[in-house]
């Protein structure tokens, strides 16, 4: 297995698997100088820890996390920091569940490609490292870069815009900080909140799961951020959005509808605030034109399927006979996992800023250029 | 700037402006023994090359390719492909064009992000290397990709499946093949295409332009491809194909739509087929589950936006005199770049899995296991 | 900080401190199928381990290591392989002795660097990041490389060939191997070792410290390894075994000698053996030629300095008070780390092999080539 | 074939063979607003090019370079910087010298390697990209960096400070530069460089060829530079040094000699100058400690191997017949390379010099620090 490591300059590695005995996080690039602590990466891990709400796994994990390298006296030094979460709810009982299923294809799931691809060796036990356990760690680093952005005036907020049919009103960041994580489902405008979390508890009670749409709003992106080619801002995020299990879909700005529209409709035309500061007059582009920033909310979504282990019998695939036969319902499972997916992606999108961010102030700091705009 | 490599193994990196000189790709990681001439390259080329159609923009490019470095008597010895394309439509009424408008912030553009970046230095020519013209070196490079992941039994071919509300019926792979890039806006459903094609030239007249929607089939991708954690298939997949300009959403399978389903809807059932080989009976995870691919085939949907150049005024401000005025309409420009988006999508897919290919067969070759299944 | 991975396909990245928690060592690219137990990784750590001999530093650190994640039952799963090792010998009494001196600067170490780069919040205990504590988990990632050599008919072994003066006997794989290890000084000849260890003593009754070479010679290498440009075999051995502290130099086969010698008496003739392969009657290029291997024995030798903490008073210079003063001497202190360096330096060159063999492998596999010679 | 790029964020990346149409080199990460001309490019690369002397091989290479990208007005634009230099001298009775001995390994050279690499598809004209023709790039990139490190006080200089037992006397920065380049064999000696001239003559006499050492020093480089473990300045340095062809060794400092050194004389004492600045009494650690620049002088020193190519007949191998046989004497050689090397030895420098300082801008600019000393 390869690609445990996102990021150039703010460089986040990572391993652990689902119920293995811990998982860790070592974030090279990480600079000196900020203070942080266990406790306030363990403020936004508890965004994401299961086994809080009826709408998620009872899996009772504390997600504990402990600082231990890179800071001393609670600042960090400039060595990479090292982060680590100790698997605690890996009873013999729940390995049993998993070691009774390990021949068999979990639909939704990737065994079978795990199979082809590290034969026998591949880990049965609650999907290893392809289990979305590892999400703690990237929500552990999304602390770290949270709080690096924040020094520079950003500020990524997500919630569940939509959920099985309901959708939120449309929200800017404020609507979106006012009710921030304020319910069960983590959306921010209370009455579809409400409806959602509804909906999801029928699906539950059906034995079924519930997919949703995520939204993140960044303020405060100063315009420049993202490379033109390749390196994209929004190529980068998509990367690492899209790089979450479950999400099927990422969108910026007005998204796959900006491809119903004529270009005299979706441009979004700038104009000079009452500071003498350039503004667009929409966010069709969700602040984001040619890759780069330019100083609109970055306004992003993403598709979450429904959690692929169900309470509902299904066929399936015994790779070790290879014959068909049932899989019986599972019922530790999350009714959705959509409202936990929020402090993933906003982990995953404070990560990728923070990066381009050193990025760019690494060429910029050589450049022989003036900043008149900025 | 920064990011103009793509790929870890199989890693293309390019340069050239759309009015500089020439634009060149160096494929670092291509293989010995391929056969591959200049004009091999130049069919794909010629797909996405403007001047050709009522749909495009009206600049003549040739975009006349030669492989300057790489390979020996037709053959690749290795070294890295070295591929050069030399503008030669950049006449002095063109470049006045934009010289004229230089300071001025061309709406659905990347400029004022650029002069924020580069200041007073950034190229005003044309986008500069922000221009869709950088993506010829892409195509290029996908050539060469193509045949690769030919050899390995893989084939990547897209289409225009909606423009302007237009949709093209629903299409597997052979469908697509079957009308393969046989009208103007390259969509694979004849009727569909006519209406399409309609459409556009009325924007046109209008002097507006389109957006539209382009999907991308992959027939015979093993299953197994793809790393499970930050480099997924889909998310990188997702990364190359935002990275093209104008690209504003990406979804896999069912996409957004899976978001509204429940578990047992979403879920592919796997079976085994009349020769013992593990399939799916639905596909709405569009080949890809937990980020490797499942044997299915990949399926991916980019959202495209209208062009930003449109031949209507528009408001917008001067940067150098920071104040606001009109930017006058502007003739040169394509009507619709989705249909030749097709081709640059395409590219970045292939380009894609044969990094892919190649990282698992590095790893593979010195695990020690059997591949059963595969 | 930046610079905590090394390689591409086999990557090692770590984290952890000399006064810090813990050290944690993640190889991303760990291949699957591979027997490795904490016993087999400790064996090599316990080469390296300070504390068991009169020629090393007194500092009690067990160096027990324990595989947290990519395993199961003993063996990997294609997943990154996750390493700790917690620091025990950290007393109060060490700690307070670092705190005494943490404006001053040590002659010989990185701390004027440090302080400048990370200005106040530099770690001051014992040198950090920046201490040879580090090297720890090079070795345990080299345990792991090592395992996979030998499955490829690969093995390097070092020894200290020269120390203060004495120079061991020209020797050859085999003559290494037959006193592997063997003294405290780590020398496969046993009469140089005797004067080495005698003399390193005299100097360490002194209060002084030690240099020395280390010599790694690596039997089994295919021909072929090794990237023709930027990144030769040798290229990247040098930037492995450079990265180690107190390292001077590094060179290859007759290295600077070969700067002495005619074309005529430098190049390796070849010829065909009894099972008509390929081999070379001389290997003054150490096995690389052009930066990739020739299939005769890799030869490399490294520049060890002397220890820099002495227990020796030294003039320096208080960079809180910005004047200069006495650094008195200290205790605790590796007389020499040449017999140390020996383990940390076969790891760094088995991480590098792996990782060259997986690339090459990672092409190779799509390569439309017969190997008619190897 | 992998590693054509050199480079984190001033990232050099290059194709092209002895005998293709031309070489190219692009540089991602070229700050913008940097004044630079083909001209002063070309500066750079008449110093490395053959045929202008007795010592170097006849080949008439004009060795011109154009900036192709990247420039507009000539200043850079922020765009990937690209460059060309055709191959002019490869006619067809040069072409047929190398045909008639395609099957034969030239003793000193890669082709056995590259055989076995890359199968009968290995380039096997003049060394294809094994050849030391692509230095051309890395000088031609040397040039830009060089430039850049002007602008940040910067200063990297090399000469020949040894050839065939001849040595020129001990200089420093000043030294070197008071006889730059004032001889053929570039060594800032003069009556050493009389020698070394006059004896390489005499062995080119006897058909053979000569190796040598250089040495480059680096002045003004502040403290800081460097990443503490993996990529050490000096670790990267090495890396780029020991890419270049026919390099057995690279040393800094005292080199190899300070393992012969005991703590206490080779530790450099650090004192405050005059202005109030922490120098260093001694640089036997050659400017770096601890793998960060510590505001000395970099010093740092080459083995390099005689020319293989030489006219005088060798044994070899014919890998078509698979028998030993003569290869006959060739003519067309360099009779050093020594002074050649100096130009690549300075470019690859000053390269990893710009890397660096930029990584370290990059976090430099996110982190909460003061710099009281720098």
């Amino acid at each position: 297995m390869l690609g445990n490591s996102f990021g150039r300059m703010f460089k986040v590695t990572a391993c652990g698997e689902s119920y293995g005995d811990a998982l860790v996080a070592i974030i090279d690039g990480c600079p000196a100088g900020l203070e942080i602590s266990d406790a306030e990466v363990q403020i936004e891990l508890d965004t994401r820890r299961p086994g809080t709400s009826p709408l998620d796994s009872p899996r009772q994990e504390t997600d504990q996390v402990h600082i231990f390298a890179g800071v001393r006296d609670g600042v960090t030094t400039g060595a990479p920091l090292g982060m680590i979460i100790y698997n605690v709810d890996r009873h013999d009982i729940h390995v049993q569940q998993y070691r009774d299923v390990k021949d068999l294809i979990r639909p939704g799931h990737a065994e079978y490609a795990h199979m082809v691809k590290y034969g026998k060796f591949a880990d049965w036990c609650g999907a290893g490292r392809g289990s979305g356990r590892e999400t703690c760690m990237r929500v552990a680093a999304g602390a770290v870069a949270k709080k690096i952005l924040a020094a520079h005036g950003m500020e990524a907020l997500g919630h569940v815009s939509e959920c099985m049919g309901i959708k939120a009103r449309e929200m800017g960041f404020e609507d979106i900080k006012a009710h921030y994580r304020k319910n069960l489902i983590n959306c921010s405008d209370p009455e579809a909140a409400e409806k959602m979390i509804e909906r999801v508890l029928e699906i539950k009670e059906e034995g079924d799961t519930a997919g949703g749409i995520v939204e993140v709003v960044v303020r405060g992106v100063p315009p420049g951020l993202g490379e033109p080619v390749f390196d994209k801002l929004n190529a980068t995020i998509a990367h690492g959005l899209m790089s979450i299990g479950a999400i099927k879909g990422v969108e910026f700005g007005t998204g796959f509808n900006t491809a119903r529209m004529k270009g005299s409709e979706a441009n979004d035309i700038p104009y000079l605030d009452e500071n003498g500061r350039v503004r667009f007059r929409t966010n069709h582009a969700g602040g984001i034109e040619g890759g780069v920033s330019n100083g609109e909310d970055i306004v992003v979504r993403l598709a979450v399927k429904p959690t692929s282990t169900i309470s509902i019998d299904q066929q399936t695939v015994n790779m070790a006979e290879m014959k068909e036969q049932k899989l019986a319902a599972i019922t530790r499972r999350d009714p959705t996992i959509t409202a936990r997916v929020v402090a993933v992606a906003e982990a995953m999108i404070r990560i990728t800023l923070v990066d381009h961010l050193m990025m760019w102030r690494g060429y910029d700091a050589v450049q022989n250029i003036e900043h008149p705009w900025s």
